[in-house]
């Protein structure tokens, strides 16, 4: 199957894709690091090439993406805000006509989800959200799967989402595209989010995009959304991009670390994850961070196989 | 045939090359192109490395200079100037000597000619003008062969060229790079260059370097330069590096402005091009870059496709 | 042999590998750079891709890098200050863990020698130092192997040092990174190093780190250290992050100038090396540096080629 062959597919928000399309992605992904971790060559992009535009700079993202497309065989052009800042020089319109002449894939991280929205509209080829304002769906693709590798009991795809069906994710923090993507996970895919933000940084169900308002439910308290979670998760108080309200924001978090306690409060075998990277001390503690239930390694790892199986899928579609 | 066996040939210049190498360069482009809209891999470069050096910022130029060489099998290394400023931190000689020794093959995108002229002589490797203010050499070659593409009958190598002789290419606007390397190309080639700048902005003959004047007509208005143009072509009023000239040229360029009269004056079936990025409503209307005779999104993705004609020839020489 | 197989292996100084050691790696890079010469394809290294974290600017380092990691088949992430400096966003462990999950090997250059342990301590794969403030083990890799191309009788492993067995090395200039890892390399190898440095500027033995004085004598007078020298080799005054002292150095250094006086007291076969960018007129006369003793381009094609066998080394152990 080719490009063209088909509708092209974007990942600019995770509910652009359907749950059994996850069960497929996730299974894909067990295979296809499986044979990374086994040094069996496995390269079905090869002759492909993704540009890469980063308007927001990101070690994690630059190396999961850049890496995962080299070791499927294909390659990247990296392109900074210094080379080219989307809107300024041209319309985004154009860039993406004359962008996506070039290249198989485009990855974007940038501000507004709007500019992403605008470029995959004028695309040829498939987009992928490397992180905007407003949505995060590849960290979230990778945590999910870290859940499945931890607590999965069957890894076929009529089954590999059973392990995520019912289970209770605590969000700790700020009410970000972390916490926007969370949500438009759990409603997907069938488990439930309990968000506990300062007051004034709530998630605005509204940008999450979420119809079903069942799928996650609010705390004051952090310690009450991290009661009996199976997944307690956080991300640093002040994204970047908004470093200006540092000050104020260390203030408003100040109780939003995860602690002991809270993990306490969750389900025994509760695991910790964080997109990192971590300030110790700020919104964990090193105590959990750096402790048994943390899995944070092995989810920054899955980044790049989960990616990997996401670029196959949006430029091969369906394999087997 | 490998580098070494033969003299080095560079592209620094579009009279660099014969019409001759002009028919073969452009029958190639055409199979490589067809290769790879068919998904068939052809990797002639593979071990071959080029390395990129930017003096100014180029989406264009990098993209399609550097996904073209991932196609051929090739790898890349970019270079900006925070990297490596040429003649800044070592005589450009000496960098040449150097980069010269671990690279098949270098583009450089720099300001002055005469620095990529003097790298290109004490380089051991073939040398690419990827633009300077005086030429834009590649870009030409996109140009005229997204012409033959729409314009030509006759594809295989004897008869290629036929659909450029005897055309009539109108020039609107400033008296930079692109206007000099048309004029170069128009002598080689045998077709003629309608040009129309502002006063002040003329083409200065002695810099693009052609020898016979014959090639070439000046025009006061751009109404009368577009008379029965078989291509109407135009560039920014502003190109990178003369920015604080802005105000100024915004003001002496007002009256060049392709619109639907001047292509309405061209022939019915004459196209338009216009290098990107394009501002709409200075030096063109959104009516005619966005119209039915513009060709610009084919022009921009042909860069990549000439360019690797390019690559393969100085790489490799003559094939088949 | 895979990653994992065994210890993982690092080269942050000079003395992390030994003699034999050394003898192997420089046959390697014998058939390596051979076979590069003879177009044949050899790419142990496929599916293998590293991280280069520059937080200094290097063309000479990048460009052999990277070029040497295409040629064996490999990949590369170019990581820059802007996009990742270490120890700031994170804790240098973090990023080392991180990085070491997605990709085979890392090169770093940084300044303090501290950063550059310290991530290797929390690596998962090899890491290798690009250049740190105390140490620049990869240039004198090259030094040595160019040595021994112009000087060995035997290039197969048993012999291969023999080029190297008392022979006498003259340090003039500047007693940093490269100085201290030329009093490493010659306590390992079985050579002998006179150093003359301005006053203030001397070689830290302590810093340098080596246990045996025998291997470097020390002179006032750079012609005295030149005196039956088989290599004469020098540094710039102000090697980078010093640019500060620019003015000081440049009235300390201004009787360290490497000329043709001082490469008549060595042997009459004596060559003349320098890492580059030199400055002629200020560490070395053009009369030298271009003369027929120096063998500095040689010695940068080198750098591409040692670090080829040196990665082949460090990601696959011995072969054969």
């Amino acid at each position: 199957m080719k490009p063209g062959d088909r509708l092209i597919r974007h990942f600019l928000q995770f509910k652009d894709l359907r749950a059994e399309e996850y069960a497929y992605l996730f299974a894909r992904t067990r295979i296809i690091k499986s044979r990374f971790k086994n040094y069996e060559r496995y390269q079905p992009l090869a002759d492909r090439t993704m540009a890469m535009i980063f308007e927001k700079a990101s070690t994690r993202t630059r190396v999961s993406f850049e890496a995962g497309m080299y070791q499927m065989g294909g390659s990247v052009v990296h392109l900074t805000t210094g080379d080219s800042q989307l809107g300024r020089a041209e319309p985004i319109e154009d860039s993406a006509r004359v962008i996506s002449r070039m290249v198989d894939l485009v990855m974007i991280r940038t501000f507004e989800q709007e500019k992403i929205e605008r470029f995959a509209a004028h695309s040829r080829v498939p987009v992928i959200n490397g992180l905007t304002n407003e949505y995060h769906p590849c960290q979230i693709l990778a945590d999910l799967y870290t859940l499945i590798e931890y607590r999965g009991k069957r890894f076929d795809e009529p089954y590999i989402l059973d392990a995520l069906k019912g289970k209770t994710v605590a969000w700790v923090g700020d009410g970000n595209n972390m916490a926007n993507t969370w949500l438009q996970a759990a409603e997907i895919l069938g488990f439930k989010v309990h968000v506990s933000t300062p007051s004034g940084y709530e998630v605005d169900p509204a940008v999450a995009g979420v119809s079903d308002r069942s799928c996650y439910e609010v705390f004051n308290h952090p310690l009450d959304a991290c009661r009996d979670a199976d997944l307690v998760t956080t991300d640093v108080w002040t994204s970047m991009g908004y470093e200006a309200e540092n000050e104020e924001r260390r203030k408003a978090f100040v109780d939003w670390c995860v602690d002991e306690e809270m993990m306490a409060a969750a389900k025994p075998d509760a695991l910790f994850m964080h997109c990192l990277p971590a300030h110790r001390g700020e919104e964990v503690t090193a105590e959990v961070i750096d402790g048994a239930q943390s899995v944070v390694w092995d989810e920054a790892e899955n980044r790049m196989h989960v990616q990997k199986a996401l670029m196959e899928y949006l430029l091969r579609g369906r394999i087997g």
